[in-house]
């Protein structure tokens, strides 16, 4: 559904809302009501406004191909879907997007980096909750086997039935059609069939019956060995492995809570129908930090550093109401309970600091709450950095809470604890309840049913309040019954006994939560080169890519003026001296004009360009130009690197530089 | 085979040899017996010495998983064969690692370098080979299901028949076998299972007779889209991905050759039989660089900075006979024609300047060179960097002339030209066989086998003696016969006619040889560890890993000298100035003596140490310490900071230092 259609949506189904409440309809329908209301409202306030700056997307694409930063993968065999490679200018700037997303995050809070496998074995992700629930539905065509995502098959058919039939229907009878396309991305396989065959949607391809829907698994299956037996995956996040690593994570951190690890790596989808570019692709790279902190005390030290930083928030309420964003601080963010905890605050903080750094024009940025409905099943709150590109706002970071949901079912699974110690400042008493068994009593009475007796025991021995009950049973009956899986069996007063009593404790252990901010690197790419790409004043062909210097894959272009032999010493001693700091330079040495060089380093992002002409055998200086002002300024020869170093590192800005050397006139076509 | 056993065999073939030379034996029998008596010797000079300094494996095992450098994947499951994640130290040193790479190997020589994907879709594997020849043979045990790698099971076998009957066996006997077990890798399907009936082997695990040996391909191999009938795999080598990206490069590079493009990533090799830590394992990573010259001109422009290089040499001619390696300079090599061209031994040079600037004890580094009978089946000339570890001399890196081959297959197969050009400084006159087709004639005479006839034409346009020869038949006969599979075809005079002309050219076209160095990233830090880990004198107990400072993880450690709270301001202000400088720090403010903060960071191969005592606060001075030496100097707080920022960059020298600073006498436990 696009954007006016929602609009009308919203409005006919607040009428429909109003009407039932006028008509005193039962109470039943009305919350129905309500509910699809509110559900087209988050739809309409999650699309794209209207508006951002006018991208010349075609005259991007064409540039980011024919200069290799994104090319699709096998493209001489014509390229499989969702499969992108990048060329040298795109690799270097990745390279230098991560370094820098390693200054921020890592160096900056002395967060741990390791490197886990691609392949994982079944029982990980078995755990994890991945192999049965990381799914779409599917629908197979029965003439041909096609498949396709049975979800978008539905939304596609009855938005062609609604726009054939616009005036044929009414207005309630299109609100039932459309509230089906709106859930039809949470149904059952059982659900969606009915819809299926309800509406009789047949295979697009084919015009045939479809196959009974079916969950199809995202990851990408193999066999580990020869034998064909030991089912491996691709991993589908690269958190896992920082989990599966946590005991020795915390060793190596020496028993500290909080910490964090982080881990750069691929992941892999098999998409059903990967699409927009790098968006949605089936093999990606993520950059995750799981940050391990108490899961009662969530404060982040550094919060003070950031509690004044400005955010951009859509918080879930905004979504389901007025759809618009709140600009407030972090500090009333976290105090008006609209983001859970510092921990996870103070990341939303850095992450935004961080794209304003690689070139992201914050404008057309917000960090928007996942509704209750489609938070993952291992998160307790989560904010998505969301940022405005041609297609859409684009989720490009996600910041969750993912509690202590996958440590807890790795220990469980594997019987290996994964737990925190807190050392208390001073020992504390603590009420608990303590509780005896008589062994010898139990294992007489049960010896054939003594894996129930266990579970039942365990069971009480982890909640209180049952335990509490049972004793007050035994103490007045002299008998309870212990009900485990559908079995009861009386257990006699001697067994087993509970008393509340006080403790002093010195350490408590804990299962830690975790705050997880994932990072897409390829949507990260794509915002970048969408919001720095900008066309020359007065010549829309001429594109630039305005990268920061710091992320910029090549620092500096070396330009002679002409292909005169005297130039070439002096290129040559300009690339030693500029690679022996670490930066990155290109030459161009051919015969072309001096602007069409200018053009083809603007279009690689290039910040600095340096021209060698036929003055500097004289003056002993070169031409220094800065990419987007294209403004140049005479500086000498031995000045040059040490000045260009200190301008790609920030440590100079180009503003304070006219004051010291001379400004030069770019002749028209430079 | 062990060393022992080998040289034994050596000695008895050569005793054969001999007495079938003396008794005037069958000229056929003395060479299979010289070519045996050859690749004994072959096998033996390939093995590991016995020598280079003893290594305490178990202590550095017990370091490298202690400090977690490396660790089993999946170790909470019980881990899984072959696969191995990388800790924070060991993740911070491979990142360093490869940056060092790139900077020796990338800024060098303005090599480009791009990134593609891990899985690839079957017809570029199938099209490399890799689908068809990337096996080894497996068996299967016929009860149990049980697979075997069959070459490992005839060698084992047979060795254990020597072992049990060597009094019984006559020498001609026992040579007779050892040859079966020494050509059992390179035997067909056929060839082996004849041997497994011949020796009547059976599944060691059951017993049990083994099935038919069949190529078990290596690659791990899976499904892309839905359907589950588009064959993928992951890549056995990143080299594939920079092939099939030749053209988009070449023209990226202004189509100028010689070129090179560089890969770093993980390649995927499922092993029958993972072993030995990080050497043999199923997922690892690879840096390959593709230098792309034109195939009769392999000169490299920078040949003459390392032409005086003397490099250790072990060409397949001493290995068939000496046994013994050459000390000589690159120069030679190549006057010599040891090493084929100019480009394969400028990077045997610059690969041998990195691995002694990474840490690796050159007396333990060798060049080998393939014998004819082990290249790979893309290759035509290749040396091995061979480092000595504890298990033998490993591979680490392969320096590879893969001529056109991969390049010619790709293009053949996408039906993609992928071709370089040289423009010649003059017109050049060429002698070309010039070839005039009358096609409507033709057309005419051969309607129904146009597609038979137009191969044979093509055949006879690549081939000038072919068509000369074709054209003096027609010119003596008047017609002549077009052979094409087997079916003949009458052309007559007026239908085809060939000439010798003499035409002039101002370019030419021509598929790029390459020259691939290849490292393997594992089996580098493997040899690192080996090669930098030693225990302190006079206390075995404490192990040191003596990184050079560039590849260090962590390159300070700050160490107040106890928890005194007026410490903590120093350490912290230490920690922010050495992070402004990009310098990977780590403190330790425990409460355990000064000693085994030490022996903490000498364990993480830290290379500097800064220790902060109660002197500091009223000289403003803190003591820095050197790894290796356990030297130690007074050092202001003021210039610590850039002094350990040209330290750790390799400006300045210890031993400089020490002419400058006060030097500390350490204590006892220091």
């Amino acid at each position: 559904m696009d954007r006016d259609s929602l609009v009308a949506a919203v409005a006919r189904q607040g009428a429909t809302v109003r009407e039932l409440k006028k008509n005193g309809g039962a109470a039943a329908d009305i919350t129905a009501a309500v509910v699809a209301l509110n559900e087209l409202k988050a739809q309409l306030s999650a699309m794209a406004e209207p508006a951002g700056p006018v991208l010349n997307k075609k005259a991007l694409e064409d540039l980011l191909l024919r200069k290799m930063f994104v090319v699709p993968s096998f493209e001489i065999y014509g390229g499989v879907g969702g499969f992108y490679d990048f060329g040298p200018p795109g690799a270097a700037l990745k390279g230098n997007l991560l370094a820098a997303w390693r200054r921020h995050f890592l160096m900056e809070d002395d967060v741990l980096e390791i490197e886990c496998t691609n392949i994982m074995p079944e029982v990980v992700l078995k755990t994890s909750g991945h192999v049965d629930r990381f799914t779409d539905l599917m629908a197979k065509c029965t003439k041909s086997g096609e498949c396709y995502r049975a979800d978008k098959l539905v939304e596609d058919f009855i938005e062609n039935l609604l726009a054939k039939n616009a005036s044929a229907l009414s207005s309630a009878e299109q609100e039932k059609h459309r509230l089906v396309a709106t859930k039809a991305e949470s149904l059952t396989p059982e659900e969606m069939h009915a819809v299926i065959q309800e509406y009789g949607i047949l295979s697009p391809g084919h015009g045939a019956p479809l196959s009974f829907p079916m969950p199809f698994n995202l990851m990408f299956k193999c066999h580990i060995g020869p034998e064909g037996t030991h089912v491996g995956y691709l991993r589908p996040e690269t958190a896992q492995g920082i989990f599966l690593n946590f005991r020795r994570l915390l060793e190596y951190n020496a028993g500290k809570i909080p910490f964090g690890c982080a881990q750069i790596g691929n992941a892999f989808r098999n998409e059903i129908a990967p699409r927009n570019g790098l968006v949605r692709v089936r093999e990606f790279q993520q950059a995750e930090i799981e940050w391990f902190v108490h899961p009662e005390d969530k404060a982040h030290a550094k919060f003070g550093l950031v509690a004044d930083q400005i955010l951009n928030l859509f918080p879930k309420e905004l979504q389901l109401t007025t759809g618009k964003t709140v600009q407030m601080t972090v500090r009333d963010a976290v105090a008006k309970k609209i983001i859970a905890n510092e921990s996870l605050a103070y990341y939303l903080a850095r992450t935004s600091t961080f794209v304003k750094a690689i070139g992201i024009d914050m404008e057309r940025v917000r960090f928007r709450q996942h509704l209750d409905t489609e938070m993952a099943h291992y998160a307790c709150d989560c904010w998505d950095l969301e940022i405005q590109l041609s297609s859409g706002w684009v989720e490009c970071a996600g910041h969750a809470d993912r509690s202590c949901y996958d440590l807890q079912v790795h220990a469980a699974k594997s019987k290996v604890e994964m737990v925190g110690t807190l050392k208390y400042d001073a020992p504390r008493a603590k009420d608990i309840v303590d509780i005896k068994v008589n062994k010898g009593k139990v294992g007489k009475a049960f010896k054939a049913d003594m894996a129930h007796i266990n579970k039942g025991l365990q069971a009480l021995a982890t909640d209180d309040a049952a335990a509490m009950a049972f004793e007050a049973t035994l103490a007045s009956a002299g008998r309870a019954d212990l009900v485990v899986d559908g079995k009861s069996f009386a257990l006699e007063r001697d067994m087993w006994s509970a008393k509340k009593v006080t403790k002093t404790f010195l350490e408590e252990k804990f299962v830690p939560s975790v705050i997880e901010p994932s990072f897409g690197v390829g949507r990260l790419l794509t915002a970048v080169f969408e919001h720095t790409f900008y066309a020359r004043e007065g010549d829309e062909k001429r594109g630039v890519m305005a990268f920061p210097a710091s992320i910029a894959p090549i620092k500096v272009a070396v330009l002679p003026l002409s292909t005169a032999k005297e130039f070439t010493p002096v290129m040559l001693a300009l690339e030693r001296d500029l690679r022996a700091r670490g930066i990155a330079c290109k030459s161009d040495a051919s015969s072309v004009a001096i602007g069409r060089k200018y053009a083809r380093v603007d279009e690689l992002g290039v910040p600095f360009g340096v021209t060698i002409d036929f003055e500097t055998a004289g003056d002993q200086c070169v031409t220094v130009r800065e990419r987007d002002s294209c403004a140049q300024l005479r500086v000498p020869l031995a000045k040059v690197v040490a000045l260009l170093d200190d301008l790609v590192a920030g440590r100079v800005a180009w503003a304070d530089l006219a004051k010291v050397y001379t400004v030069v006139e770019a002749k028209k076509d430079e």
